[in-house]
């Protein structure tokens, strides 16, 4: 290895170490984090990430990465690495400190206005700091790249390459599928999931997501499960990704499927190895939100939701349930667990309206970006969306324009990755099966590892070292395409309407 | 404040901020770390490490303390702040890097080699880790202070203010008085405890340790309790200190009392508070490792042993044992969890022999620094220390000197703190006594909040203000007086075991 590469890999992953331990006091703060230990908490927070944004943005590494790109005897590895270390130099050395120190600051103040807002159900106490974050997000995507529209700088933050066009493009055909079949669902008769909202004690939920962690090879050595009001994923180190959940009493599934959710995302963290020399490098991350996003829709929906799943772990879960699914078969279970119904509410939507509820929020922050949508009119232009594609009336904006975090946050460009994530997710499956044929059967036996086996290959491994778009080129043999997740739900739903 | 002292603070509270950093990487390693991230974990401390020690060694800091000492218009604070500040600086500039990292390395190893040896009972294989660390110890000693016996250079660290001589003088009377002692009890009718070893889930335990937390007050929005190999307290912030147990099932009160002793480590650190301007500094630390025994000390033994305490707490206690206490009453569990008798291992004495434990450390690893003793001769030293203090054969190294964790991670002087603690808590007691009659018969009321009161104003809140000599000095009007010590146990096991 030349030795500028190894000085690079150096710097970086101290980086990294200051990176991992900024996540060790986020997750403690989620988790077990005494309450009164908020203030200085934020305070070692803004430390470790002022430390991490000093080692990025050193002037040596410009000059090492200047001098590695000038030579012509570099191997894969390191121009893969050089790719991405560039990238996010020029991202992190563009940035004047004045505005993260900003963008820090009102984010905290904003996402406890938010809070207070949704509380309170009072958007126009929300209003003037979504102002102020629309305003740092121009500044910031200005100062990213003067030449760009800002929602196409702001998106390629989050997923990288892609753009507002494209994006718009992508998401017209999902629309329409996703109206299609859920007309035809509303068409037919409702399945039954009453007896999912049935007792289910916290420790007995724990049972079923240990057992389910087991089942799919977790490994403890490398991970753990805590409890936390919302649940995720956090990398803490190489070898130590962790995940959480949370138990509502009268809904079990919320746990089971946020668990094999976030386990998607872990098995990605725990995956990623693409050149043993770049290891806790940049090179060694994942590539994007919507790729992360896509393994963990599909080991949740795709195998977490499927028949043949369950039809090997079905009688386990009966029985650590403890009666409350006492009459209820296998076929009953996997219907109710993906029963479709137009809802108010994101994070608990149904995979088939949960795409129009993105589209929704790619529509409306696009035209807040490009000032074609007022601040102020923001909960109006929801609830017409919401009618538009769902159908339904917004009672409140608590349970409407204030529901979700990210904007109070300053994340603009974000939630496109989420519905991005189901489309990759089904068209990876797709190769899956051509590769594996027997995948699908083999669940049935409980075989989980061919399956992680193929996406660690294929995906996991490779970390950051292909952009979104040319990762689906090579797995797939074609650019991104909808009808892949427009077949799979057509199909799964088919057999589950019976239409 | 002076501009000079704002500037110092800032400095130092920049320092405290990365201590705090490092003991949340502590704590999560003994806590829920999983196994395979002990090695990115080592990376991410000795990253922390380091970058506190920077901080702490910065040139400023000493140009600062210079301009600041030659002023004549410094409050009470202030100059309570410089001369901790002072002596800080002045130790960590005196200790080259080089040795510090390599005394970082050696503990390491010599800690892994420890743990083996003790497994393979093989002393040999631990000698030569000894003897290193040994030889570094004695090169801190010289950097530190060329001038004077390495042993006081080392007693210092831990215990500042006390020497060679002064302990070795403490500890014969303290010899003394637990020699009588015990000839006295051991020519008594033994206690029966058998019944401490029936079987009490960790759940049961765990529901102990809870009750008695809040019976004591312990502030669950400052503080938690979770459960690691060896119980400990460590301070992740000023509204942060956290506190672990171990359950035995065959001896549940090996868990309730780590409880409290821990508990009264907590108490301290959260009482920490000498004046306002200084919090986050060094000035707002305990003072010592024997202060800070002391008040574990205090609450584990002379509070948590007492018949008063129990009187109040035993009903609650023998139900949360779900009939492991059925038939014992409340003289017979007091006199059970006092018994005395001599043993082989030290964090498993009694109050009366766990001194004579300590006195044989001090004499064994006094002689070993100053090279009267050698590394090879020790086992049998130990041995016949044992003999002489306690009349038992050791039969193996395992429970011998390779028992304790300490030398091997190059603590020489140490011991003496454990065995200071509880002369300090004595003292402490008699005068808490005298300034509040009433305490011990409050007790019985379960009425915990004076004694902690008292103990915050005249001990906690001081926090690093005054020396242990001086402290000693500030509340009981007197120098350190081991007699103080021998007479609540002359007064305690006469009551037990009725001489």
């Amino acid at each position: 290895m030349l030795e500028t590469m190894e000085r690079l890999v150096a710097l970086d992953r101290e980086r990294a170490l200051l990176v991992h331990i900024g996540a060790i006091l986020g997750w403690d703060q989620e988790t077990y984090m005494p309450e009164n230990a908020i203030e200085e908490r934020a305070e070692q927070l803004a430390m470790i990430e002022g430390l991490a944004h000093e080692k990025a943005v050193r002037p040596e590494i410009g000059e090492l990465l200047a001098s590695a790109e000038a030579r012509t005897d570099l191997d894969e590895a390191a121009k893969a690495y050089l790719k991405v270390a560039r990238r996010e130099f020029n991202k992190e050395t563009k940035l004047p400190s004045r505005l993260v120190t900003e963008m820090a600051k009102q984010t905290s103040l904003s996402q406890a206005a938010w809070i207070q807002a949704r509380k309170n159900d009072d958007f126009s106490a929300f209003a003037p700091h979504l102002s102020t974050m629309i305003d740092l997000n121009l500044e910031m995507a200005s100062a990213l790249d003067p030449d760009s529209p800002a929602y196409d700088v702001l998106l390629d933050l989050y997923e990288i390459g892609s753009d507002q066009c494209g994006t718009a493009a992508v998401f017209a055909t999902m629309k329409a599928d996703l109206l299609r079949i859920l007309g035809k669902i509303t068409a037919s008769a409702q399945v039954d999931d009453s007896f999912l909202s049935r007792k289910v004690s916290p420790a007995d939920q724990k049972a079923m997501n240990e057992y389910l962690l087991d089942a799919l090879g977790f490994d403890r050595k490398r991970g753990r499960l805590d409890v936390t009001a919302h649940p995720f994923t956090t990398t803490l180190g190489r070898q130590d990704i962790r995940i959480t959940t949370r138990y509502l009493e009268d809904y079990f599934p919320s746990s089971i499927f946020s668990t094999i959710h976030e386990a998607g995302h872990a098995f990605y963290e725990m995956g990623i190895n693409p050149y043993p020399d770049y290891q806790g490098t940049r090179l060694a991350e994942a590539v994007s939100m919507g790729i992360h996003e896509s393994q963990s829709r599909l080991l949740e929906n795709i195998v977490g939701r499927s028949f043949s799943f369950w039809s090997c772990h079905y009688p386990t879960i009966k029985e650590l349930a403890k009666g409350s699914l006492d009459g209820v078969d296998l076929e009953a279970f996997v219907k109710a667990i993906n029963k479709v119904e137009p809802s108010l509410i994101r994070v608990e939507a149904d995979e088939v309206t949960y795409g129009l509820h993105i589209i929704a929020r790619f529509e409306l922050e696009s035209a807040l970006i490009s000032r074609t949508l007022a601040v102020k009119d923001l909960p109006e232009a929801w609830n017409a969306k919401m009618k538009e594609l769902l159908g339904l009336e917004v009672p409140d904006n608590a349970r409407g324009c204030l529901q979700d975090i990210h904007w109070s946050m300053g994340a603009f460009g974000y939630f496109p990755s989420y519905a991005l994530g189901n489309l990759y997710a089904a068209q990876f499956w797709d190769s899956l099966k051509e590769a594996l044929p027997e995948a699908e059967q083999g669940m049935e036996a409980g075989e989980i590892a061919p399956i992680l086996g193929w996406l660690e290959r294929n995906i996991h491994e490779l970390g950051a070292t292909y952009l979104p778009h040319e990762l689906v080129w090579r797995v797939s043999g074609k650019p991104l395409d909808p009808s892949h997740f427009a077949t799979y739900l057509e199909e799964k739903y088919r057999r589950i309407y019976g239409w």
